[in-house]
C-alpha cells in the first residue's frame, strides 16, 4: 500500500479492532456496574469545555498540556485533561440546591498533549466517582473501598492502594521554624519528588537536628498499619498528630469492611495539586510501575465553581487497567456464541434463518452469497456454529 | 451565584445529569445488543484523527464544519464529524489482508462547528455500523433491516425508512441530451435541494417535452411498491432501468424479513457527497421533521484509503432518537431498585449493611452520618427503600 494514501491516526492516537473493543467494553461495563452497585449515578459532560475552565487543575498537573483551540466565535475551548473538574462544575452549577451527598460518576475519554505518559496515548479514558458534600472519615472510607471493588470487580488479583494524608505533612511543613518562603521552597521540592533538594533546603533552614530527621522520617512511613504508631512519633505537631488520627480511622473502616490487605498507608503520596486535603491515594497493580488509579480528597475544588464543598473521589485510567490485566494474565475474554448461516443457492434462505436465531438472543451472520458447505465452514471464523439456512427453515 | 464563577459549558454543548444519563445508556444498550445480535463488531477510532482524512467527507456536506487545530508537532488535526470515514480507514489499513465482509460498528460522539442542526448540539452521539466488502442487494437489504430492528428495539413504535436509490437519478442525468456542464449545473440544483433552478435549467437545456416531464417526475417518486413501477415508465435509459430493478430487489427482501410497514420507496432522497452509489434511505419518527438516522452505499469511499472495496452502513444520532421517544411518550425509564441504608448511632454499622445488599447484587446508598428514621426517610429521595442497619445486621 502507498504510504501517501494511508494515512493512519495522529502520535499517541489508536485504533481498537472487535477483539480488543470488547474487552475494554466488558472492563468498563464491570466497572460501571460496581457505581451503580453503591449507588452512583452517571454524569455525561462535554468533551470540550471553556479553557478558563480546565487551565487552573491543568496548570498544576505536570503532563496535562491541553489541547485547546479557537472556535468560530472567537472562544478558547480545550478537550479535558480529566473529568473531576467537570463534575465539580455540574455540581456547583446544577445540584447545589439539592441534599447533598451527591453520588456522582463518569466514564470518559480525556486528552492530553504528553505522549509520555506509560500505558496510556494521548486520549485515554476514565471510569471514576466523585462522593461530593460529605467530608467524614466514613466517606473517605467509601471512596477507597469502592476503589478496590472496582478493581477487584475487573478480575484483578494483585493489587494494592496506598493510602496518604496530605493534612499530615502540611501540618509537618507548617510545624517547622522556617519562613513562608522557606516553605515554599521546601513545598516545592516535594512537589517535584525531590527529595534531596527537599533534605539539602531543611538542613539549611533548620538547626536541630532531631527536627530535621523527623521531617525527613514522615516522607517515608510506608506499610501496615504500624507505620500509623511511627508517624505519630514523628509528629511535629497537633495538627499533624490529628492527621494521623483521621487516617488510622479511615483505614480501620476500610480494613472491617473488606479492604484488609488491599490497603497500606503510604505517608509520602504526594499531589502538585494545592486543591487536595486529606486523604490521597494511588493504586498499583504488581507489575506495572505506574498507577492503575487514584483520588483523594480535594475541598478546595468546589470552592472555585462559587459552591465550596467537601468531595472526594478516584479515577481509573482503564487502559491500564486493561494492561495489568493482561499483564497478570486475567485479560477479560469475553465469550460470544455466534451462528453462522449459508444456503448454497439462496441467500434470502440465510437471511430468514438468521432471524430465527436472533429472535432466540443468539448473534447470527448470514453468509450473504450462495456457498458451498466447505466454504463456509472456512469462513465462518472461530468460535461460530456454522448452519445450513434449509436445514433451519425445514423444521420450522 | 456570581456569574464570573459559573462557566458553563460553551454553546451548543451540554451535560447530562443521572436521570438523562441513564435513559441514554439505556438506549445505547438496546442498539448495541441488537448490532451484537447481528454479528457486528465494535470498532474504536480515536476522536482526534488528521484534518486531511476528515476533510473530503466533510467538505462535501453542509453543516459539517470541522473543529480544527494544530498540535504542539505543528500539524493539523480536527475532531471527528462523522464515523464512517474513520471506518473505512480501519477497514482499509487494518482489515485488507482477512477474507470479506467485515461487519464493524460503532458508538461515538462526533463534533461540528455548526449549532443549527435541530436536535443535535455541536457534541452528539451516532451509533452505527458498515457492512464491508459486500455490494449486492442482500447486504443492502441487511442494512436497511438492521436500522429497522434497532429503531424497533430503542422502543420506537411509529417509524419510516424512505429508501431511494442515487443510481436512478445519477442514470437519468446521463440520459439527458445536454453537455457534462449542464449536467454539472443540475447536479448542483439537486444536491442544494433546489427544484425549481433544476426544472428551470432542464427546460433551457431540454427541448423534449416528454423528457422534462420524466425527469422532474423522477424527483417525486414516493410510496409503497407501485411506485417502482411508475419508475420504470420514467426510466430514460436501461441504466436507470436497471437502478430500479436493483431497488426492487432490495425492497423485496427487506419486506420479506420483516420490514414491510417500515419501508418506503423514497426516489427523492439525494445526497452531496459523491462517494454515495447505490441505495441511500433516512429513518423518520412521525412528529419530527428531521431524520433520526439514515445512511446508504458508498463503493467510492474505500478508494480513497488505497483500498478500493464495496460498503454500506448507517448512522442514528442517539440524542434524535432520543427526542422521539420523548415525543411519542416511549422514552426508556429504567427502573432502578435501591436501598438506603442508616444507622442511628454509627455509620460503620450501615457501610456493613450496604455491603450485604451489594453482595446479593441490589444497589445500595449508605447515609454516612447517624441520622434519624424519620430524617432517613426523607433524604431516601424517591424509589429508594429505606432500611435501618441494625435491622439487616441483626438477622445475620
Amino acid at each position: 500500500m502507498n504510504d501517501s494514501i494511508r494515512p493512519g491516526v495522529p502520535a499517541g492516537l489508536r485504533d481498537m479492532l472487535p477483539a480488543e473493543a470488547a474487552q475494554a467494553r466488558y472492563l468498563e461495563e464491570k466497572i460501571r456496574g460496581v457505581f451503580e452497585l453503591w449507588g452512583y449515578g452517571e454524569v455525561v459532560t462535554p468533551i470540550l469545555e471553556f479553557e478558563t475552565t480546565l487551565a487552573p487543575a491543568s496548570a498544576a498537573r505536570e503532563g496535562q498540556d491541553l489541547f485547546g483551540f479557537l472556535d468560530r466565535d472567537g472562544k478558547l475551548l480545550a478537550l479535558r485533561p480529566e473529568m473531576t473538574t467537570a463534575i465539580a462544575r455540574v455540581a456547583a452549577e446544577r445540584l447545589a440546591g439539592e441534599p447533598p451527598p451527591h453520588r456522582l460518576y463518569y466514564v470518559g475519554d480525556v486528552f492530553r498533549q504528553d505522549e509520555s505518559q506509560e500505558g496510556q496515548g494521548r486520549q485515554f479514558k476514565q471510569a471514576g466517582i466523585e462522593l461530593i458534600g460529605e467530608g467524614n472519615a466514613y466517606a473517605d472510607a467509601e471512596v477507597i473501598l469502592l476503589l478496590c471493588e472496582c478493581l477487584a470487580a475487573a478480575g484483578l488479583n494483585e493489587f494494592s492502594v496506598g493510602v496518604g494524608q496530605i493534612d499530615f505533612l502540611r501540618a509537618q511543613l507548617r510545624a517547622l521554624p522556617i519562613s513562608d518562603d522557606g516553605r515554599s521552597v521546601l513545598k516545592e521540592a516535594l512537589a517535584r519528588h525531590n527529595r534531596v533538594a527537599f533534605e539539602a533546603g531543611l538542613r539549611a533552614m533548620v538547626a536541630d537536628d532531631d527536627t530535621v530527621v523527623k521531617a525527613m522520617a514522615s516522607l517515608s512511613l510506608r506499610g501496615g498499619a504500624d507505620v500509623l504508631e511511627a508517624a505519630k512519633e514523628l509528629a511535629l505537631s497537633d495538627d499533624a498528630l490529628a492527621a494521623v488520627d483521621h487516617l488510622e480511622t479511615v483505614f480501620g473502616l476500610v480494613r472491617q469492611e473488606g479492604g484488609a490487605g488491599r490497603v497500606l498507608v503510604d505517608l509520602g503520596i504526594i499531589r502538585r495539586f494545592d486543591y487536595y486535603t486529606g486523604v490521597l491515594f494511588d493504586a498499583y497493580a504488581a507489575p506495572l510501575g505506574f498507577p492503575i488509579g487514584g483520588g483523594g480528597r480535594y475541598d478546595n475544588l468546589l470552592g472555585d465553581f462559587g459552591r465550596p464543598g467537601q468531595a472526594a473521589g478516584f479515577a481509573i485510567g482503564l487502559e491500564r487497567l486493561h494492561i495489568a490485566l493482561e499483564e497478570s494474565g486475567a485479560a477479560p475474554r469475553p465469550e460470544v456464541a455466534r451462528y453462522f448461516v449459508y444456503d448454497e443457492t439462496e441467500p434470502a434462505r440465510a437471511m430468514s434463518a438468521a432471524t430465527l436465531f436472533r429472535r432466540d438472543g443468539h448473534s447470527a451472520t448470514c453468509y450473504l452469497r450462495p456457498i458451498s458447505a466447505k466454504l463456509a465452514a472456512r469462513l465462518a471464523g472461530p468460535g461460530a456454529k456454522v448452519v445450513r439456512a434449509s436445514d433451519i427453515l425445514e423444521q420450522e
